[in-house]
């Protein structure tokens, strides 16, 4: 089907869809470029596609294309391939991801910037982190600019939205996942543990860091060597080195 | 003096200076927003501010105020805070940065991400880097987004631009300067590898790594661990963890 309005009904879900409250409401986010759009899983569900180049083959049951001007209004990068889809937010099994025997978690708290946290789920993808946790009040992963930034990873790495950061530290010691918190208040650097065979790493704010509860409530508090004793890592670059370092021991 | 019209050639200067080319013209470039306004060593040399607050106290000989609206036309930024202050670009000295008798480097070649090298010169800071030296093909180091995204660190790490890399490598060497690009084409990981006194970081373009003619001139060539040998670490994850593991070797 050819879409030539931009008042059609899809061109005007695709837009809504960059809100979080539609992305909730019906569970869709969208996924663009051509290269990510081809890494979709298979056993993903896609609503459907939005193409401009009428000769493109493509896979998916539900195709429209629409003139370039149009596509423009859904594209939510300067230089649009002309090509995306619609496709439903993935479930992930929680008990069966918390039972595992052994695996590296990230607690994602309070994180605001969208590049950070596409970059961790980046990391966590290149070191099988078995899973993502991300707090109520952070960016979401599956707005545009985060799915981008993970390069194909938000495809591998499950990812459990609207925790309740403290709640979900409960459930962890429930399930010997022993929790650190990566933040300034310590002595103890990150080089320095012997870290167990089920971890999680709490990462916090790029400003604040980690808020005063949370750090009471997890099991122990480390951080990052560095040259200078300033806060100077982003937040991305901090949990990853921390991911890194823990990985190293377990020998992945 | 109050600033009364976008027409204005100070207004005028400030959105040419979003140019590179007008930053390497005049040799200038634009710090904005209050904690990177403040943070601006005192031997730089500033050539005015611009505010919106009249009331702002500031300790600049060349202060100008406008209005909300003007400054929004200025501004690099969503949410502007109505600070912003044009600087002169600092001139570092290659030779003596080249002869110091230990420290890391970092070479940036065709690295396209402005927020990837803001974070790259955060990392810089972290770890007492002694110099970062970009490559001409790569994004400028006072691009706006560049210098917000190192939340300061702009002002602590010497930075050259305009490099071309591979007489860079060749001077590296008279200095005895080991160089290593990071990227896939190896079996060595940076764990393993026992570093001199004076190491410099090679590191390459976001989706084409580093090219063959720079992987063959550098010293040798390394990887960061990974649990899948799939390429999926972001650039400045990389180089940060590369940074981090030879400032470990160093005790910084």
């Amino acid at each position: 089907m050819f879409i030539e309005s931009a008042d059609n009904k899809i061109i005007k879900q695709i837009v809504s869809l960059k809100d979080k409250k539609t992305r909730d409401e019906t569970g869709l986010f969208i996924v663009e470029g051509e290269k990510q759009v081809n890494d979709i899983p298979l056993n993903w569900e896609v609503k459907y596609a939005v193409l401009t180049d009428k000769n493109a083959k493509i896979n998916f049951s539900h195709v429209y294309y629409t003139t370039e001007k149009i596509f423009k209004k859904i594209s939510d990068t300067a230089t649009p391939q002309g090509i995306l889809a619609v496709v439903k937010i993935p479930d992930y099994n929680l008990s069966e991801i918390l039972s595992l025997q052994t695996g590296l978690f990230i607690i994602i708290d309070s994180l605001q910037d969208p590049g950070n946290l596409g970059t961790i789920i980046r990391t966590a993808h290149a070191y099988g982190v078995k899973g993502v946790f991300i707090s109520k009040n952070s960016i979401d992963a599956f707005n545009g600019k985060v799915v981008r930034a993970t390069m194909g990873s938000i495809f591998k790495v499950p990812i459990f939205r609207e925790c309740d950061t403290k709640s979900l530290i409960t459930e962890f010691k429930k399930n010997k996942i022993k929790t650190y918190a990566l933040a300034l208040e310590t002595d103890k650097f990150v080089s320095d543990v012997k870290f167990e065979k089920k971890v999680a790493v709490i990462i916090g704010n790029e400003s604040k860091g980690i808020n005063a509860d949370i750090l009471k409530t997890a099991d122990d508090v480390i951080k990052i060597k560095m040259f200078s004793e300033i806060d100077s890592l982003n937040a991305a670059v901090a949990c990853s080195i921390a991911v890194y370092e823990i990985s190293k021991q377990n020998n992945c």
